[in-house]
């Protein structure tokens, strides 16, 4: 049988001799993970809210896969939500207890870090729109939020903090368990009507569980969410997990699918995708880690050697092992990004889904108060079938490139 | 190389003796639906937003898929929105619609028929939660909105009016280019600031493709929901197509995928799926509904025969080739439905996406003015593999079991 590596040789790689370091955008799916899809596109292809038998085997595998999501992130079975995206779950997430808190607190409000994925900070806005308060909570240079900021920002009013828990540009971490402590402490403090309940805490986790523990009880967080597309499982599939006693306002209303907290046909498939794909995760998580922090202490060595005007974004001690940030300044980041791809390396500047199509530049790197920078930075980020060889190549690639648009 | 109908046979029916007569609900995906969706998993798994060659060239083929989708139905490319499903699409129809135009119209008011699917009535009541208006428009015996009925229900601050193309469980068509028409008068008459663009039409047509014209300048309508998983196409994906001047508020907030209008990782193995199902539907679509016309008669004729009790629900005039509902007094439909599962017979009361699981039967029939039969209703939905020899056997079997009963 061919292995994975082989696999995704064959693909992609020897075929062309194409370099992909752009795995916090895409990840293709795993063979292993297609497998257990297959079949719910045709041999089990039906309603999972019919009540005949083939029906009831559909629902009663999701529940079965539901049940084991919900024990790889901690959380009760009834506590998962399917979606379909990241996205979709950090929308549900935000309004859904923003329409929910709206019920018992006054102009609810909200507090998200500076460096949040779009869907985060669109969808805060959107809390604006309909009557909310938000404030947004800075990080240091190295991306870490302040503890003592947030300390400062919280209202009595506060029904939700978000915070992501690793960023997928520059890979920072965040003590996230540090502030669910303290949020939950906050809630003891307040007074009914939203004394106990708020404030929240969710956590965007999308470029995490290939690497750090996503289990809700460790991270302290009442919310989170996971994508598919970015742990080798299909596109079109997200979760949010809930602790227990956590509710939330529908966004998508309809059928009683997902206990009537997401309606929509069930997708058997990619929920069954997803749930490989995060049991690979979590199975591979150490090995992985290990293997990609390695790799990539030596391509930012390489890379300060060879090009010293070079800087290295986010924060030295806490950071995924497969994200590397690098600002040059001087060079525009397109630029060098068009001119690796002929070259046949695959990188991005940042999130795929940018903030504004007008504006040029990385919010997230201005959030750091690099903004002289924030045209000037490049993502690599490392994966599953990512080699030395392929990173020597690329390196030295780039910094050939980078030293001759300098210069 | 192995038929369709070779292929379906192998899969499901030959193999157990299961006769599947519940299209409505869910849908085998085609082979060649397949076809065009595997090379998204892997070989072209790349993001669209990506800038390096693969990424342009993931973005371009949905963009052509979306031209096509959009020729198909009749709308402008820019005016296709990929959304997770036919119920996402309602919802971000309804609430964009509301949301909207609560910035220029005091208390939007909506107009839904008293048969919509669940997903246009949920979304609905949030419209009321949300500080709009709502009307129910009745509809007849047969299940035909009144359109008399309509232009009394029409307010100044209207905004909206919903009306499902095809009912999916009783299976009647509405007149729908005639509302369309009434309404586009409708629009010329009002004054600003809602003058020229209230309201508008929706139509969820999710049962519609396979059978009639689904292209909203015929349909006259201003914005049409489509599902994939209801025409022989993946699950976890739908479309929202518009009239080119509609615009709407987005459901979902983040990147600027589907231009602004619903963010997410685009999905393109579900969207390259959803076209190529939508080509074949309308490929197919004159054939297969004589066909399955030509069924439904032979159907209908030998179930009034074989028991004189049985009532036909729908319109004996405009109705889907492939819908048979039937009631018949005094019977419990459920307690019916689980005697054929055992006999190998999958049918279903109606709608997989139930309104209120703690309430049984069927509100779309209790809406025909029927209410003593809502629980003895059975819905009959055939599909591309149905022939005739499944329903000979279906339909002996189902008046033996139903005699039986009525007893």
């Amino acid at each position: 049988m061919m292995s994975a590596m082989d696999w995704f040789n064959d693909l992609f790689a020897k075929k062309n001799e194409r370099i992909f370091l752009d795995y916090a955008s895409a990840t293709p799916v795993l063979p292993e993970v297609k497998r257990v899809m297959e079949k719910y596109d045709s041999e089990l292809f039906h309603n999972s809210s019919a009540i005949y038998q083939e029906g009831v085997r559909v629902k009663q595998e999701v529940e079965d896969y539901r049940a084991k999501v919900a024990n790889m992130v901690g959380a009760g079975a009834k506590e998962i939500i399917f979606t379909a995206s990241g996205t979709e779950s950090v929308n549900l997430a935000i309004l859904g207890v923003f329409e929910e808190a709206k019920e018992i607190v006054n102009k609810p409000h909200l507090i998200i870090s500076s460096i949040e994925h779009p869907a985060v900070v669109r969808a805060a806005e959107e809390v604006v729109r309909r009557g909310g308060e938000l404030s947004i909570l800075d990080v240091d240079e190295e991306g870490v939020i302040s503890f003592e900021r947030l300390k400062k920002l919280l209202k009595k009013n506060t029904v939700l903090v978000s915070i992501g828990l690793a960023n997928s540009e520059i890979g920072t971490i965040q003590p996230l368990s540090k502030v669910g402590r303290f949020l939950k402490e906050e809630r003891k403090k307040r007074n009914p009507p939203a004394g106990g309940q708020y404030p929240l805490l969710h956590t965007d986790a999308s470029a995490a569980p290939s690497y750090l523990n996503t289990n809700i009880e460790t991270l302290q967080c009442d919310l989170m969410t996971l994508d598919g597309s970015k742990i080798y499982g299909p596109k079109g599939v997200g979760i949010l997990a809930l602790r227990r006693g956590v509710s939330i306002h529908p966004l998508i209303f309809g059928g009683n699918q997902e206990k009537g907290r997401r309606a929509g046909t069930v997708n058997p498939g990619a929920i069954a995708g997803f749930s490989k794909a995060l049991e690979i995760a979590i199975r591979d998580r150490e090995r992985e880690g290990t293997r990609l922090e390695s790799l990539r202490q030596r391509f930012i060595n390489h890379v300060i050697k060879r090009v010293p005007q070079a800087i290295v974004n986010g924060s030295s001690e806490f950071h995924l092992p497969n994200i590397v940030s690098i600002s040059i300044p001087g060079i525009l980041a397109e630029f060098l990004l068009l001119k690796l791809d002929v070259h046949g390396i695959l990188v991005s500047v940042g999130s795929a889904c940018s903030l504004d199509e007008r504006e040029s530049g990385s919010p997230i790197i201005e959030a750091l108060g690099k903004k002289e920078l924030k045209e000037s930075s490049i993502r690599f980020s490392f994966g599953r079938f990512t080699t030395e060889k392929e990173l020597k190549k690329a390196v030295e690639t780039f910094c050939r490139l980078a030293q001759n648009m300098v210069k």
